[in-house]
C-alpha cells in the first residue's frame, strides 16, 4: 500500500487564487487492479491555463473537481504496475495528480528516455508549452524574415520559445515582460530586438509606437488586456493575432471588454485565431524532433525556475498569476 | 464637350452622414485625351463601405477626397473614346464617380455581355456585394452540412446572397434584419430557417439562445456592435467568425469597445477574420461561373431597390446607413 500527498482543490476561488483554495492531505492509495499503475511523481509542471479550469464550469477541458486533486503535466516514474504496457522504473509524462503518488489507468502516459534530455526539459521546451510555442508561432502566426513580431509574456515558458523560434525565422521580434531582470534576459540571452517592462510602462500605446514603429504582423497572445489592446490598434494590414492565453484577464471577477473598433479587423484584414495545444497532439513528433535539434545545437535556450517541494505547489502556483517565475516553472515532487 | 452632373464630397461626417456632406455640381468634361474614355453611367451602386471611406484618413482604401465626386461601382456605356480597348456603345462595369458621366483611362473596367444578365445585377448579385458574400461564406466561414450559421443585415446585398450560399451547402441559416417585411422575406423567399427584427427584440442574447439553442458555428458579420457581441458570447468550439463589415458602427463618434472575455478565442478555438474584396479579384471568375448558374437556374434569388436619379444619391446612401434599403440598393442615373 502506498502513501501519497495530494493537493486537494478545497474551494473555487473568485477574483484571485488565495492559499485557501488549497488543501493538503495524505492518504493511502488502493492497490492498483488490473491495468493501472502507480506513478511517484518526480517534476510537475505548473501552468497559467489552470486558472480557468478552477473556476470555469464551461470551458473547453473539464474543469478541476471539488475536493479532489488538481492535475498537471508531471514526469513521473511507475513504481506498481499491473498494465503490461508499464514496467517498475519506467519514466513517464502525462497529467497526473498533483501528488506525490498517482494511481492511474496509464492512458495517455508516454514514456520518456532519461538521458534524451533533461527530465524538466518534458514538460517544458520540448514539453507542453514548447509545443504550444511552436504550433502557435509557426504553423499559425506564419513569421517571416522582416516582419515584426511581438510576444507579450516574452521570457514566459511559452513566450521564450515563441520569440526564439520567431527569431530563427528572421523576424524582427519585440517583447514585454513583467521586470526588468526579464527584459535584460529576453534581449541579452534569448535574442529579442527589443522587450519592455510592462510593469514600469504605463501607456502601451506609446511603448508600442516607439519599439515597433511600422506596426505589428504577428502577435503572440498570452496576456491580454491593455497591452492586447494596445497591440491589436497596432496591427499591420494582413496581421495574425495568435491567441494563446490572456494571463492578465483569468483572475477577473468580471469580464472585461475586447479592444476598441472591432471594424480594424476588417480595415487591416485580420486574422485573429484562437488555440489550444491539445487539439493538435498529433503534429507533436515533427516540434520535438525540431526543437530537440535546436536544443542539442544550442541555437535555443530555456529557463526554468523550479521549486523544491509539493507542498510550495499552491504558493508558487500562485506567484506564477503574479509573474513572479523568470522561465517555465515547475515542482520538484521527489 | 460633354457636360457632367457630379456629386461632390462638400464636408467630412462627424457621426452621422448629413445631406450637407454633398453638393451637387455641373461642369463640362475635357475632351478624353489618347487612351482615354467618357462612361455615361446607366446604374450607381451604393454601399455601407462608403461611410468610413467618407472619414477613414488612414484605411484600407484611400479615402474619398473633399470636394472631388465620391466614387462607386457602377454600371456605364461608353460614350466616347480613345482607347482602342473600348468601343462606343460598349458597356462596362468598373469604379466611376458619383455622376452622369466620367472621363477615365479605362484601367478596372470591364465589359460586359448586355443579354448575359439584367445589368443591375452586375451590381449586386453578379457584382461586388455577390462575390462578398461568395468568398466570405464559402471560402471563408465554410459552412457544413448541419451547422448553424448567422447572417447580419440578412436581406441586405451581401447578406441575402450569403445567407441563400449557407442553405445550399445545408446549414441552418439564422438572420436578423431592421424589419418585419425584411424577416419575412428572409425566411419566406430567401429559405432562412429564422430571422428575428433587431428594432422589436431588445435582448439579443435571449433572442439568439432561442434561435440558435445549440450555438454559432459560422457568424457572417456584416453589422458589429451589440448584435456581434451577443454572437461572439455564443460561438461554438471551433467557430468562424467572418468579419465584413459594421454597419452598426460607421457613425460613432467614438469607437466602441469590443465583446467581453476575449479569452473566449482561446477557450473555443474560434478563427475571427477580416477581409476586404478587392484583395480577392483574380478569384471572381468561379463566382461568376457558380452564382451566373444557381441564378439562371433560379435556385439563388436576388432582391433589389433601385431610386431614380443621380440627385437622390446623397438621400438613398443617408437611407441605407439607417437600413431603409430592402436588398441591393442601387440609383438608376440614366
Amino acid at each position: 500500500m502506498t502513501e501519497t500527498t495530494q493537493i486537494i482543490l478545497a474551494r473555487r476561488p473568485q477574483g484571485d487564487v488565495t492559499p485557501d483554495c488549497f488543501r493538503l492531505e495524505r492518504r493511502a492509495l488502493p492497490a492498483p487492479a488490473e491495468g493501472q499503475i502507480v506513478a511517484r511523481t518526480l517534476y510537475l509542471s505548473l501552468d497559467p491555463y489552470m486558472r480557468p479550469r478552477m473556476t470555469e464550469l464551461h470551458s473547453y477541458t473539464p474543469p478541476f473537481e471539488l475536493d479532489r486533486p488538481l492535475t498537471a503535466g508531471s514526469v513521473a516514474e511507475i513504481v506498481e504496475s499491473r498494465n503490461p504496457k508499464f514496467a517498475i522504473g519506467d519514466v513517464v509524462v502525462g497529467m497526473l495528480d498533483w501528488a506525490t503518488h498517482t494511481l492511474h489507468d496509464g492512458r495517455g502516459l508516454r514514456k520518456i528516455d532519461r538521458a534524451a534530455a533533461p527530465l524538466p526539459a518534458h514538460l517544458g521546451i520540448l514539453g507542453m508549452p514548447g509545443y504550444t510555442a511552436y504550433h502557435g508561432m509557426l504553423r499559425m502566426g506564419q513569421p517571416k524574415a522582416g516582419e515584426t513580431v511581438f510576444v507579450s509574456a516574452a521570457t514566459g515558458a511559452v513566450g521564450q520559445v515563441a520569440g526564439q523560434l520567431a527569431k530563427l525565422k528572421g523576424a524582427r521580434v519585440v517583447g514585454c515582460a513583467g521586470d526588468d531582470a526579464k527584459c535584460a534576459y529576453a534581449t541579452a540571452e534569448l535574442g529579442y530586438d527589443a522587450c519592455f517592462n510592462h510593469r514600469r510602462e504605463t501607456d502601451y500605446g506609446a511603448v508600442l509606437d516607439r519599439l515597433c514603429p511600422g506596426g505589428i504582423d504577428v502577435d503572440f497572445e498570452n496576456v491580454g488586456g491593455a497591452i492586447f489592446h494596445a497591440v491589436f490598434a497596432r496591427m499591420k494590414d494582413f496581421g495574425r493575432m495568435v491567441m494563446c492565453g490572456a494571463i492578465s484577464e483569468y483572475q477577473d471577477r468580471t469580464p472585461r471588454p475586447g479592444p476598441d473598433k472591432m471594424f480594424t479587423i476588417v480595415q487591416r484584414r485580420l486574422r485573429i485565431e484562437g488555440f489550444i495545444i491539445s487539439d493538435h497532439i498529433a503534429g507533436m513528433g515533427e516540434f520535438v524532433a525540431e526543437v530537440g535539434s535546436l536544443l542539442k545545437a544550442g541555437k535555443i535556450r530555456n529557463r526554468e525556475t523550479i521549486v523544491d517541494g509539493l507542498d510550495r505547489a499552491p504558493a508558487a502556483f500562485i506567484g506564477l498569476l503574479k509573474g513572479e517565475n523568470f522561465g517555465k516553472l515547475l515542482v520538484r515532487v521527489s
